[in-house]
């Protein structure tokens, strides 16, 4: 067993708020399937928050759930979506985007980031009823290698997409770090503004489970409950998801988390400069990969749970720490003092 | 707002002893999706109450989620699945079987259970690659009228699959009422013996949320985590669904629960009965369907949340009462007041 | 060997006249994927046909691919096609339809055919998320019965669909049969007018194989082209599809060839119904179900070749006779003869 | 219009000796969907050729049809095909593969060819249930570069393939032109060793259509018909496709076609590097890739058809020229006065 485990944002239950609302509400008599008041009234504090009354807030629980069925819901069988090949729909989902029966066009990237040149170039490539139709864009923010997007970037993706008819969809499974992330100039409402959908992660920012879908776009609304029932989606205790995000979303609850998290990659992340060691990305978020000796890491891998992200040269790998609403700054003291 | 509602079994939220369980190890780093010491010894425990140490135990979030992933792991693209026309699958999952490329071959029945005389029907006029191959048999236990299948029924079902290279798979949704309802002679162990797999309900007997899928034949058990992961039912934190199947079955709870949920049932009925009121079908579980005049369906609606089922005739229609771990005997008796 | 087969109208390969264009046009430099002149030709023949040059015409291989492409095309990923039990797509296509993703809603029908009442029965069942929403309703015209559509009957199918926002889908295999039979009183502009989309069938009608798909609703015909490629059904070749519907449609030559398919199986029917015998279903195409003693169908299935379509009693049997634009009136003068 | 057109292999009908056979076959009554005594024949002669009599022959229309029958005949959900980025199913079937339900893994290629340390590169990349898992390599032969396997090649990924659990599919839409290239050292019986599944392409080597679909792996063989129905594949008259691949096989004509094509190409080949220029891909088969001065393709086109391949610097460009049975030696004479 590890002393303490860097492998991930989920390692632990839920934030004790989180749970306190859980119990409080217990033995109130709920409608099912999310149409009871703590879903009700959590919906309408994310809209309040992204400053959009008209926005549809559904809730799932599981981030692959929420890119799978928005997605499908979006899609008609010939058109695709566009995403980096380093996006979590391309590698790490088993094809549940295929499974729904579309392909996804790759674009490169070394930052896990899309950009217009890289779409304008899909869009050619893409002329004729003999291949796919790309329909939608998807980018992760935070990224998979711990990036995040800026405000002229999106504007940027955003206005590309709007001009050629692209809906714009944001997977949002670690958002909160990357709203909390030193140098952020992002908050919900501007995503809201600029993006047809996105989600705002639970799962790794403190909620036992769950992620809320936002449907910024009318045209996007209509009729997705039924997606989520085919799907599968549909709780019939969906409260638990709605009183995890009231939970939350009230008292800032949400970005405190996020920006504990942030703080504890942070000093990793200076401790690791200091000690000398170069970084795979430039992250501010809660995923870090610094490149470390071989040994140094068969050291650490004794201690602490880490990934080995990706061989560097003979002697040096990327690893990748991961830290969280709930992770100890003593153990990340005890960690820095073995480098 | 109602003095109290009968609509369904999952109007609460979850038994205090699995909140409890939850809380208890909500700091516990454990391995994600799945993989952590909670869901593992969750899983051991069942494998033990079913006597089958060969099973394989996956916990999912809910019900339409088990059945489409069961049956899209099974079925070739041109086999299909028979169910009674009155099944879960067929009505209320949004065709979510379908979506997975499936065809539902129905039969007719008035209790909602399923016959080897329908079953050799659906064979019989199933011959050639123009038509799809029927490969597995749905049943639910106890069923959508709440009705159960008892240990000959299931038996002559089973002879008949295995005859046939057919599977047989059981929605467990309401399988603890069935379990426990008066008068039942099917065990755990007995359903892992005649079916090739089942599941165990939890969001209906207690849980926030969670079914527990057993794949007693071996052949269906290759890679199933594949197909959990490519539906979106790999959970992060999946250790929330094994603390509580862990809490559910440690000291027999599962059992009481089902009980409480069916002696509500029962004495709904008993005072029915004596009021002279006929019932749709004769259920023994947890969901009951009397026959009423409108007039006190009407004065019933005024005070108590249950649904209409059907229409009886011009002056009577059916009413579903449901009753679960949660209903509290007092309502019970206050209802029974207003007969 | 048969002396005769009436097993089906797809016995034989093309009329003469259709081979002979395929010849003549052999060796012209054509476009491909039907961006020829044929197909175009073909087009806007038909078009003028139906009196609706806004109408797009595409031509496929086979009626499966016709019927699970044109709704596939229509159909969200939860809405669902209504069709008579009966229905081609829902007996013989092997779960096409279900395999791009749909269900199908069954009504009853002893003849085949569609009425509003029982559509109405389907609409009036499916209320919320937790169901498929019906969107389609599939008729076949002449249906697997060889019973067909007058025009009050598919005005008052095609009034309901528009009220309920329901698109209305004809499959025309063996459309020629139904609109040149005793008694016919519907054009293919009076079809044009009442249906959202249909096909008229060229294999069973004197082509080596084609359905011409004829997209009437603008709504459905955008980006049309992206559903035949994706689903394999746009030939390389496609110019051959469109010089056979060529053939077959100057000159009146395919209502010809109908009217001689319905001619031979009304000379039939005349002679068994003399002979005493009554029909299953009442039918003026070239399809006709005589009941017929179990002793005198084993005689004739000495010599000629038909299906037993179903018994009818102890001593009395179902057979189909099909007739079609090649059977030769000497062989149905020698089948009579054996009566 | 053009003097003649090199846009591709599909420009004219079929081989004068196939529409014959289609004629003087036409009026025998045969039995529907393939089980005809023609096909059976082409079905039979094509096994003697291959030297395996336990393979299984199926004739299709297409070749995007081809590609994903026998693809998602193969595949379990989950499983995914591995692909050259040129690839055919990847760029040129407007998402057929992923429409039902598969991901394409690619991987890189100068050449259109797959090699070995590109497999394993996919292979190492896929480790557990988080991604899909590859189960099929995908190969096209000639590839869509128009460059052949050799042997040697085939061996070494066949070998690969075997040891790794992966079944080997080859795309033959351009078969015939591979085998007959200058240096070509495969024949059937060698591909038919090393592969578990390919298809002979009829439509590009003197068919009106049709593809022959060899199934050598038996663990490939079993229903297959089902498949080829739900997709829509079985004509109804699937007598025209074996009537056509009868009269190319017998008598060599297939091979004597793609010959004729091949030595067209080759005359071009040789006249355009006379002419001083160079090539993008080394092809010997009947589709090259001559890098020409904007200015030169601008005149040809006056009076050309063929397609503009790709930019390769300010003033020159790739241009495809593609040759056929029907390719007419005094216009590739023309042509080359021209240059």
């Amino acid at each position: 067993m590890y002393k303490y485990s860097f492998f991930n944002d989920y390692s632990e239950g839920a934030h004790p708020k989180v749970l306190e609302l859980l119990t409080k509400t217990n033995f109130d008599q709920e409608s099912g399937y999310g149409e009871d008041d703590l879903t009700s009234k959590a919906a309408k504090l994310i809209k309040k928050i992204i400053k959009n009354e008209k926005a549809e807030v559904h809730f799932v629980s599981a981030g692959t759930q929420a890119n799978l069925i928005v997605l499908a819901s979006i899609l008609k069988p010939y058109e695709s979506v566009i995403a980096a090949k380093t996006g979590h729909i391309n590698v790490h989902e088993a094809g549940a985007v295929e499974a729904t029966g579309h392909k996804i066009n790759l674009v490169e990237s070394s930052d896990a980031k899309v950009t217009v040149e890289r779409l304008q170039e899909v869009l050619s490539g893409h002329g004729d009823e003999h291949m796919v139709k790309p329909r939608v864009v998807y980018i992760s923010n935070s990224t998979e290698l711990g990036t995040v997007y800026y405000k002229k970037e999106l504007k940027a993706i955003s206005d590309f997409c709007r001009k050629n008819g692209l809906y714009l969809f944001m997977d949002g499974a670690r958002l909160g770090s990357a709203l909390c992330s030193e140098g952020a100039d992002l908050t919900l409402a501007d995503i809201a503004k600029l993006v047809d959908a996105f989600y705002i992660g639970g799962t790794k920012n403190g909620a036992l489970l769950g992620e809320a879908i936002v449907l910024v776009n009318p045209e996007l609304q209509k009729n997705f409950r039924f997606h989520l029932k085919q799907r599968g989606a549909l709780l019939a205790k969906g409260r638990i998801l709605g009183a995890q995000f009231l939970a939350l979303f009230q008292d800032n609850l949400y970005f405190e988390l996020a920006t504990h998290a942030n703080k504890m990659a942070a000093k990793l992340t200076k401790a690791i400069k200091k000690a000398g060691y170069k970084f795979l990305t430039e992250s501010k978020t809660n995923q870090i990969f610094p490149i470390l000796p071989n040994k140094l890491i068969a050291k650490l891998q004794k201690d602490y749970g880490f990934y080995i992200w990706k061989k560097v040269d003979a002697n040096n790998s990327a690893i990748r720490l991961v830290t969280s609403w709930a992770t100890k700054e003593e153990k990340v003291d005890e960690f820095i003092k073995e480098l």
